[in-house]
């Protein structure tokens, strides 16, 4: 079959890979789209140089063969972190944070490929009606989906996202839906645009470098920016005993006057990995909505890879083709 | 009157000090006792380069004039921060993060002298048999129960307490009324003994500098050492998806491996000043007690401060002197 392998260095695009067999408990998903998430692009840069395989983690897939026969046939999408099953964190539902997991596209074959295998259990069907080109958000929708199954977000409170890329677009998309009074801090005015119609936007040196009186700050404050200033913006504008959420992930330390945290007695919150449900239920009653995808070959993989569209990926369809 | 004057540099004992005169909606409190905090022994080291007044803010007194009639004669503790009333932090019960707000023995005069003003508001009635040697400890108390008001602790769980001084010790008791599963990591075996009746206990090597399974890890990590390695500590303690508490304030930056918080989803609080009702309670019920303060004459404050009692202070009633 075709598909993207990771040699350890670079994607190599191949059509020679074997069809994979499914092991105990898992299904086969034949894939239909798959989209370009900025982590694999960490990989090219090297952020799992122990991975050789079959790269992508984000897809909408048909499953063709599975131990629970009411799937089979179905669209789906699936989560990516497959736990023991044994230890503490997957006998307490957190099998994401299983220490012996495999990850798809990162430590086990992913969907970049015309076939993929999951452990069954992992597998969401794809509601009647929604389109695969929306349904393959759901992964980076869940992921925002887990501030507000981490946080009480109050509506009748203030709330404001650092950054306007693709993470910063899903997060304020779900906060929106609470009610709150929503600012998106950005840098580029043209990407700022699109968060429009749904929160009030600024450019961070409105709230950079200058002292901000109460009023101005925020009592709940996402960073996904992806920078580590994002972190010390994020201190700048909280409001004493109010909540920062920390979706992005830094490379390395970084330098924090942790003294902040119990005198202004501020929360931190790590949030990565979320609720499929929900994101598939938001999705398929139009209550958030994407950009098209911008779809190509798989062997265009470079293109796929260096667009600047909001999203980008794989169609393994000729009609979603760009 | 006697009290005990910061003058910029260092703490004098006068005679000469005026009775203050309470202002508009303030009480007039006669002390009986006083307790010196850590955060007194601080401003000596410089803590506070701009305070000039009388030190203290751990006390019990007796109400001798009160705008509140029902209040004269009441044996009394009192809360440290006095807002503005008009911010939003005063308006939304934050009142302790009031920008304008005075403290006593910080900012205001305090209350190791015989006589000090407090806003009326602040003052708590000490329950029918409580004596001022367990009222005194309401203060610091409330502060270890801003643990439960901030975080909802799962008793079925299991939690940490890093640090065997005073705070730990108040903490560790509030935390063991929940009847969780609960380890206090020290580094002194003979403080680390009085936790005993109601913790298990270990010793820094124990968690210090070796991998841990999941299993030996905490859902919730209280760390009150006072010691920037604490921090470093608790990261390498809590479970993922867990929850640190920071209780104590560390001076100047520390350097964090700020993607621990994304990428193991950890919630980092900061804790600080808490609720004096539950507290007074607490002590008046002896669900939580502490060893006897080891008082002094104010004149011999200097004895005072070098104490190495559990917790030492002052009193003005001649029969608790030491």
């Amino acid at each position: 079959m075709k598909g993207l392998y990771f040699d350890g260095e670079k994607a190599v695009y191949r059509e020679d890979l074997p069809i994979p067999v499914c092991g105990e408990g898992q299904s086969l998903i034949k894939i239909l789209l798959a989209d370009i998430c900025s982590t694999d692009r960490e990989i090219l840069k090297g952020y799992r140089p122990d991975f050789r395989g079959i790269m992508g983690h984000e897809f909408v897939g048909r499953v063709v063969e599975s131990p629970d026969p009411s799937l089979v046939g179905k669209t789906v999408v699936g989560e990516l972190n497959e736990g023991c099953g044994k230890c503490i964190y997957c006998r307490t539902r957190r099998e994401k944070h299983c220490l012996s997991r495999k990850v798809i596209g990162m430590s086990k074959d992913g969907c970049f490929a015309e076939y993929m295998t999951l452990a069954t259990h992992l597998i969401h069907v794809v509601p009647e009606g929604l389109p695969p080109e929306q349904a393959v958000f759901t992964e980076p929708l869940a992921a925002a989906l887990e501030i507000t199954k981490q946080v009480h977000i109050d509506p009748a409170l203030n709330a404001a996202v650092i950054g306007d890329g693709r993470l910063a677009y899903m997060i304020a998309q779900v906060l929106a839906l609470t009610g709150i009074d929503l600012t998106v801090i950005g840098k580029h005015p043209e990407k700022l645009q699109m968060f429009e119609p749904f929160a009030k936007t600024a450019l961070l040196p409105d709230y950079q470098d200058r002292s901000l009186s109460a009023e101005e700050c925020f009592e709940y404050v996402a960073e996904a920016s992806g920078h580590e200033s994002g972190i010390h913006l994020a201190l700048h504008i909280v409001r004493k005993m109010g909540t920062i959420i920390l979706k992005s992930t830094y490379a390395g330390s970084a330098n924090i006057d942790l003294s902040q945290i119990p005198v202004n007695e501020i929360t931190v919150v790590g949030s990565r990995c979320g609720p499929f449900e929900p994101a598939l239920k938001l999705l398929k009653e139009g209550k958030v909505s994407f950009p098209d995808v911008e779809l190509y070959n798989l062997k265009d993989y470079e293109k796929a890879f260096s667009s600047h569209a909001f999203k980008s990926g794989f169609s393994f369809l000729k009609e979603y083709i760009h």
